[in-house]
């Protein structure tokens, strides 16, 4: 060890020389508010212990609400699920607002639309490009990355991006943050006058060669570098030919490679290696790299802290390498983060909010606390958020007469959905209310079950958690909304549909002409019940009968709601041949298959009650006839009374706030449907309701 | 806007101004390896936009792997669970070991001693101290804070903390961290020669007094300073005669003013107040305080980073301010943050692993992931986070034939709580098994919940959840080692027992006179099932055996499983009217009543199947008496099938591995038991076994 005063002078030698740097800096720099780090290339050292006072001296970062632009090109299903949780860890850490610039196909930005409207995230801008529209920029350099013709679209950012818009931080999907994005883009400011290109150096040995027999990658400088981050100055870029640039150097090196092997990646590199001038390279923990191959380990056990994480291997987390478990862990932080709590303003800049947040922001306010129905009415203003086909999803070839069952779910229902596969052979669309936490754990549950692996037919959106009190009907609307269907089959969960339903049912709206009736038309599917746990599931109406007649089944909620699905008339049902009209009645709350444009559920119906029963008036207030089918059933399974029905039953509070929400939907009623929805009031018998 | 060479050269004249002060601070400075960072107090500024440029030059870090003491009061309950939260914020960003120091009453040390046990941390290590003990040190002084005594403990730390210790950070448990505590330590670095207390400022107008009619303080300098967040210099302190000063003063305030209303606060500003050069002044955004009148606005809405929130008022989380819901949305992250991803290592700083997270790790690598049961054994070997005693709980008085039930559940059966404890008027001993979000969850409902609220004698265990089978026996195991009664009714979590059963055990454990038999006795309750959601539950046997002739009542899985309950002869318990005993038979599980010393359940059955019958063989092999009371019962409640018994049925592999932990089982026995143990090894008939 030194002594005391020879470290100390030490100190002081090194400091000064920093010094001299960073008032050069100041006096001759481009852009005076940015600070300064070191780059670091994995044979060098300058992350190290060694500098480790001169790296400890964070750069300065950008001014306080200046705007961050990140571009990230995003495709398919799960690319836009890597999205979310790399957006997430951004969010977490920024402090700066932020543009987002999205290049997505369609199914992407379906996706990623529906969840950053809902989101409402403030001082966030959103702009999507269309992936389709740039793929004939790139479709011919052939590409054996896996990443396809996307991963090659990073190259023609500066083309597509607005011409106002000179610097952009562009990030794989598959990196994880875990720091403060203004660090990152600070580092523009120790670009010298020519650079355009921040990077960090590729942590492995591909771009070396001779890996195996005949393994001749790109043309690289050194071990080249990675493209999961990049810093680009687009003005510079543009200004310096840039497309011209890397097409020719694509078109040289692709008459005697057959093809790039790591997509975009092999393009930079091919660049860089011929002009070196153009690259600034950025620290090694801007970048950490967890291949399989990895070196990223001589970056991370020095440096203080780590930046961003990037799962650049197939494998991604299942990836093995010594401290993998540190690394997912991190990762997993963000993945089960409850996104929610991102939305945080951003003190003392200007507020961001879109008009709709600022209106729900304004109607939570006008809501009094102290009025008893707080909790519920709170509950119906929330907008959640939502992630529409959660998992990869093949929509079904268009048929006239095809129906996708709907229904919605939390997590102690998901053992009903392989149950359910196999009863309904045809396209379902599920909402299910979870937390990000959860539908990780849905993920999981979904990967393990070669059922439902197997259906790509099966649409799940998830609908993130938020209050006390379950919102039924809005998570209807939500499964709804997504059926791509001309007919929908309004389910619950707890139901299985007879093994003949989904046939049954296509058949019947074909016979019946339905799509050319002038009439509206629901189609009533008779409920029952079994009470047992083990259940011999009955293959017909004749024997659905039999069990009925032995007491093992019986007509839904028999004991405790006759009145739910008496209009049904069940006693005729066991005799019909054809179908046979209905007539509606108080608290009527059939299962029923209707148009996908229907009516949607009423909203405010949060938690347990009445939330079928107002749609099935409005069904009969815009004159659905109803229909019941005499081959049509579906039985409910036993479980266990959710936590709604016990609060409904032991809150006196719950049922007020119920009766309230009801004569509020009669008045809505009566507003829309003048006096043809007197009916309906005069059936309302507020000792009728529940208890 | 000033010209842009201007803007440089005043950017550089900054810069060199600061460059002197930095390298005077190396050659001259106590401690070479931390940097600056000014001070902050409410009217004067230096946190704002005005002084930016140096305050973003973030202070340089203590050296990799150095040492952080923090020192934390902590009693009961409740402040229990906040200490957990804070430390999860301090280890999400802290880069650096940490030892702390943690003053407790008995309670708090039993439920921290289990928690950090039982987490495993690296590179944390813990040190308790006996709250107790300390109290007559301070308990002369009258306070009327609600911290109470412990409040004042603080003011004995530099004469309790080991002498070897020359700084500590001091934190209240109600405060959150948002940025590495290492950033703090550094502040240690600015202290002048005569500072040893490093604090903020108060943000209200408390001590500038006159806030209403005969408000008196006690005396501070202009605002005050909050003890929230304290840095102190023990070795100097010390040196000074801390202990005479704050004592001396104390008493001299006491002699006009009757109590402190602040606590240590009103002690320590009366201090400092007297010598104002004890005290450092730390910028604001190290205890942002969130009372209902705080002026902490004046310090965020210019600050580019908060670094520790201080949740000061007794209001806590619900406190009423405008940016509120951003603070609470800090803090909600590590309240539902999942503990168990904080078990990271601290690259590049020496192991510090308890030795039983050692050998953990050693046996997890040693498992194959290539073996089919490896998920199971996975499972068996994890140790889950335990948080004993999750909310406020008073033991019973001792009674020596009192009774505990010892139960289970996740959050899908948190709906049997209240019925439960209609029914069981005795202690209990619970085990959640839950995230660490549905922990507040759960912390909900009962707080909402009159029945589960008034219910003191119920202590709920919460087990963290971890890896995809449901840990069955060990969480048993937990919630058993809790049991503070001489006995303990085994029992699960949807049966509700008989409403006399709890006075009907005790007085059978007294007629028997168990305590004092030499035979060990278990006293069997038999089981019974119903199928009905509603169900009017019987008040006697007599009722029972009615409901049981009428069909609405069967005997325990009659249908499914007649094996499990055979042995308790119902035939026999309907005409009995004294105990009778019964012998064991192959896959026997009854719900017995034994002494809270009886053998463990075996924590290798993991999910379903077979986790009680190991139990009872276990009890038969050390030769328990099983004993059939004859008015006792206990009746189960529909739900739907777990996700566990799902897995059972749909995977041959689960079926397999379930096989041959029965053979491992058996193995144990036969070691364990000798021949005796031979019984039931030949009962064991692979076909006999559940599918």
């Amino acid at each position: 060890m030194l002594p005391r005063g020879r470290r100390r002078a030490l100190g002081a030698a090194t400091l000064l020389l920093l010094v001299v740097v960073v008032v050069g800096f100041f006096l001759f720099g481009r852009d005076p508010e940015y600070g300064l780090q070191a780059a670091a290339t994995l044979d060098g050292d300058p992350y190290g212990s060694r500098n480790r006072s001169t790296s400890n001296l964070q750069p300065l970062l950008p001014p306080k609400c200046e705007l961050l632009h990140v571009a990230i090109v995003c495709a398919g299903h799960n690319s836009s699920r890597e999205v979310i949780t790399l957006v997430k860890s951004v969010l977490f850490y920024r402090k700066n607002p932020l543009h987002l610039h999205l290049v997505t196909d369609a199914v992407a930005r379906s996706i990623l639309e529906t969840h950053f409207r809902t989101w409402m995230v403030p001082a966030v801008a959103i702009r999507f490009y269309d992936a389709e529209e740039l793929k004939p920029l790139i479709s011919w350099i052939p590409n054996k990355h896996y990443s396809g013709l996307y991963g090659l679209m990073k190259l023609v950012l500066p083309s597509i991006l607005p011409l106002s818009l000179a610097r952009v931080v562009v990030l794989d999907t598959d990196v994880t943050f875990s720091s403060d994005i203004a660090e990152l883009w600070a580092l523009f400011a120790h670009f010298s006058d020519k650079q355009v290109i921040g990077l960090v150096e590729n942590q492995s040995d591909w771009y070396l060669g001779n890996l195996w027999k005949n393994h001749k990658p790109w043309p690289a400088l050194g071990r080249g570098f990675n493209t999961g981050v990049i810093l680009l100055r687009l003005d510079r870029l543009r200004q310096s030919g840039w497309e011209q640039m890397w097409k020719l150097m694509a078109k040289r090196e692709l008459l005697t490679l057959q093809a790039t092997s790591l997509a975009d990646q092999d393009v930079f590199n091919a660049v860089i290696k011929e002009h070196p001038e153009l690259v600034h390279p950025l620290p090694c923990v801007w970048n950490v790299q967890l291949s399989d191959h990895t070196l990223a380990e001589r970056c991370y056990l020095e440096a203080a802290d780590l930046k961003v994480i990037h799962w650049n291997s197939p494998k991604k987390l299942r990836v093995k390498n010594k401290h993998a478990e540190f690394f997912r862990n991190l990762h997993l932080t963000f993945l089960g983060y409850d996104g929610k709590l991102l939305r945080r303003e951003l003190f003392g800049c200007p507020s961001q909010l879109p008009p709709e947040a600022e209106q729900l922001q304004q109607a939570m306010a006008q809501l009094d606390e102290a009025e008893p129905c707080f909790e519920f009415r709170q509950q119906q203003l929330t907008v959640h958020r939502v992630h529409i086909t959660f998992l990869p999803h093949r929509p079904p070839p268009p048929r006239p007469h095809d129906v996708t069952l709907v229904a919605q779910l939390s997590m102690d229902r998901l053992q009903m959905l392989e149950a359910l596969c196999r009863h309904w052979p045809g396209p379902m669309s599920l909402a299910l209310y979870l937390t990000d936490a959860e539908a990780q754990q849905f993920l999981h549950f979904v990967g393990t079950s070669p059922v439902l692996s197997a259906r790509k037919d099966v649409a799940y959106h998830v609908v993130y958690r938020e209050g006390p009190l379950y919102p039924v009907n809005q998570l209807r609307n939500v499964a709804l909304a997504q059926a791509l269907t001309s007919y929908v089959f309004l389910s619950d969960i707890d139901f299985l549909p007879a093994y003949s339903l989904y046939d049954y049912l296509r058949a019947s709206i074909e016979q019946l002409e339905l799509s050319s009736l002038k009439q509206k038309v629901a189609l009533v599917v008779p409920a029952f019940e079994t009470l047992h746990y083990r259940f011999s599931f009955p293959n017909s109406k004749a024997e659905l009968l039999t069990l009925l007649d032995a007491g093992s089944l019986h007509t839904f909620r028999y004991h405790e709601w006759p009145q739910g699905h008496a209009p049904t008339d069940y006693a005729r049902w066991r005799e019909a041949q054809a179908p046979y009209r209905v007539q509606w009645a108080a608290d009527y709350e059939p299962y029923v298959v209707v148009p996908r444009d229907c009516p949607r559920y009423d909203p405010r119906f949060v938690g347990f009650g009445w939330n079928k029963v107002a749609h099935i008036i409005e069904l009969d207030a815009q004159e659905y006839e109803l229909l019941v089918l005499p081959e049509a059933f579906s039985i409910h399974l036993p479980h266990a009374p959710s936590l709604d029905i016990s609060r409904f039953r032991s809150s006196p509070t719950y049922r007020d706030c119920l009766q309230a929400f009801k004569e509020e939907f009669h008045q809505g009623l009566s507003r829309r449907y003048g006096a043809a929805a007197l009916k309906y009031l005069t059936a309302l018998q507020p000792s009728q309701s529940r208890a």
